[in-house]
């Protein structure tokens, strides 16, 4: 039966970028796919891989390139890309799309990303009375003012040491009023901006070390508020190693992993129970 | 068997009020859940249904009460559904929890909702040749100046006239340039300013008419686009009919629905193909 | 400017149908798109809206033409429902969507659900020690032998009675064992099925009773479970009015909400603490 | 202030393992999480990471012991991984969590996977027509029967070459109808069954040569048929090297990623256009 029109590809290729450069960075967190057309028909029919680009490769590239070539011009890095692939024998059209998630600058080095932030209450009455607020969905990120380093190592441990990483995550806080506010809205805001304020401010050892700090400035800040839980998973941009393609790493390029994430949850409380 | 603990309840209401007066609206979007424990040991063990008030029920009162009773004051309005639900013959605890999906305000009666919002980029090179960017996820809302009147009517319609209605949706623009622009951040943003604006400026009789008036401002804007496609979900807000319940319609609490949608697609071009 | 290609639609439309007929049922999950072209330009450029069938106009067809039309020949139930688009005026192509969910017939009328299932382990040592096991995802539908009647009745009460309608759920159980079986697997389908039979085979009068048989089932099966928790969402289908088109209502027809759900949680236990 | 509860871990790892022995396979497809409890507090307050087990060593840790000590009975490696992290110093509660997500058997060393499968009808009638059908969610792997040789190398290829390696995909197939069958159920069923029996029974070179089999059957099988086309999403398994923890790699564990994925997409017809 012959062939008809026919494409291959790697798709959602997840990479992140800091732009650092004088006190302030700039922060690019992109999803490519990569498509190519070319003389791939033996491939089909006959399973001949020869001109068959793997698409493991075209992940790679998109690594190894975008340490020297991704400035914040998305078009000029994806011709690049498209100039790259049509040299490899049998490519006849290549297609490169990029989606860049938007993050809002908050700090020199603080940035707010989009998602879908929530304020939260719970409110219950009978048998037992409480009276909750929270926020979910709080996304933030800073490129630096984050460390990990003195952990255990075991057989297991391949974790290097880090005294500056990047540092994301999306914060779900939820607190708990001994006294209920009059003007709960703004008691709200001023909690959420506290939350804010000390991921970016405050210097950070671990995750937990970083989520202490905010919970305990949220109760310094806040008198109603008798205890604070925080749910901080650690969504790790994990290094790319372009090493080994004879590219200078220049410790820019990240891959951001959805899967696995580190689960970080803690309490703060005015008074141990 | 005994039966251990136990709770009933309505999950994922979806709510959305316009908070009217003066020339300036706020809107509050909510997703609330209510969670009941009481006498209903019978209902489990022997099906006796007269004690358990029925979550159908739970779902009304919640559009019910919202009218009158909710404001900015989250926790308030959760407690005011709390002390209902405790009337309600062997009901023991209530449990309200409200999600407040943020809203930004950009204009009087515009908002800009949160979601991830992406830029686009889209390079082909080879056999055939284009640059495309655009924006996805551009999630926009405004409270007034849409209407949708005039329509065909057959034995399926049911859809009253609407000359003032709530216009929501999630922007998705794809645009081809006929020159790449020099600076194609500064062009990308320009053209998604230019869509936001005329978003929350231009009255619209339909998501087509608003959305014709959008990609042809774009054109207007930016002579290197040669054409665009807009893809605009109508993200509907019904009104929900309380008058059924003695209560008076206000004409701000809406029932947000993500299935189905209005599904809405268009291009503006300079030249006819 | 001259306006491009352009269509528009309703997509995301879910419907589902019972086929009654004998003592077997069949059963259909379907999300339907509509999408028209037409003479539509005014529309876009001068807010005329006498050529645009309403969106909401072609949900209700499809359910107004569900009842008589639709059986097992999807590409039928299409043809039939864009022929009557057509007949719309200004209308010239009209395409019709369909994806079937498929469901598994178990019993004759007993379904039993795609969605990703899960066998669960949890097991925790240290200052605390447990051993539990469950299942997620197990989406069992059945057409008749569910009733929910007998409830109490306010003011916001719009429910009406139900002698036998269709339940369905996506069931999440957790148990724990007070003896961790030898063979944990061949324990753990055996707890799993005895959920399906008892689902299938109890009449209840509402998710609670079913639930309750269901987890006094698995433990009167199963001796090394102390107690088990269930967790059972109502996956409301909804009735869809028809004959306010002056279409026969079969009662075969519903409208599958997602948002909300009933939220039914309930432990079975050997004893009350 | 005091630290209340707080537990750290490393949730959504994601790990497959052939079970071999025999003509025929055993699949596992598991996401474990891991929660610890322990004397902590320091590096919650004064960032002392010194008890601080990494998450990413737990990750490593579940990889590592997968290969010699997980077979069917998962309680019985969750405890055995809960005992690994009871023996870190200062861990006083290990919970280890795992849900399996459920394949079914098809052949000796085929499965079918969860996920929504759906019957795909699309008409279009106007000034096009035109009638097709399809299949999506179809998620099927095998564990042998599939190659990767013989591709071109450049300076970023690090793919190895696979002899025989695991194949993954979520089929969506459509095909358009020259002639409407007069049972498109039938039809439909046997267009299915024969892309099934394809990917299981045809040895391919690449996921290309698999897809181009599986088309020609279809077209061979059904001759109302005049194209399909098929979209396979390569969900990749990739083998995690466990040697650098001093384990012996079986060659049986593997890490499933969700992203990238490898994206091929053709069209298999009776006549070249």
């Amino acid at each position: 039966m012959p062939l008809g029109d026919n494409t291959w590809g790697k798709s959602a290729i997840r990479l992140s970028k800091v732009h650092r450069g004088g006190a302030s960075h700039d922060f690019s967190d992109l999803t490519v796919s990569v498509r190519l057309e070319g003389e791939v028909t033996e491939a089909h029919i006959a399973g001949d891989n020869s001109m068959v680009l793997p698409t493991d490769t075209m992940r790679n590239t998109v690594y190894g390139l975008a340490h020297r070539h991704l400035g914040r011009d998305l078009e000029g890095f994806a011709a690049t890309l498209c100039g790259h692939f049509l040299e490899s024998a049998g490519v006849t059209t290549a297609t490169v799309s990029i989606a860049e998630r938007l993050w809002r600058r908050v700090t020199p080095t603080g940035f707010h990303g989009g998602g879908s932030e929530s304020r939260l209450a719970r409110v219950t009455r009978g048998d037992r009375t409480s009276t909750q607020a929270g926020v979910e969905g709080l996304v933030l990120l800073k490129t630096t003012g984050s460390a990990f380093t003195g952990f255990p190592r075991d057989r297991f441990t391949t974790l290097p040491e880090a005294t500056d990483r990047l540092l994301a995550t999306s914060v779900t806080a939820e607190w708990l009023y001994s006294t209920v506010p009059a003007d709960t809205t703004a008691v709200w805001s001023r909690a959420r901006q506290t939350l804010v304020d000390h991921f970016f401010a405050d210097r950070s050892a671990s995750m937990q070390h970083q989520g202490y700090q905010m919970g305990e400035a949220v109760l310094a800040e806040v008198p109603e508020i008798a205890e604070i839980t925080l749910h901080l998973p650690n969504q790790h941009h994990l290094p790319f190693d372009v090493t080994r393609f004879n590219v200078e790493d220049t410790g820019t390029v990240f891959h951001p992993v959805t899967e696995p994430y580190g689960d970080i949850r803690l309490t703060v409380t005015r008074n141990l129970r």
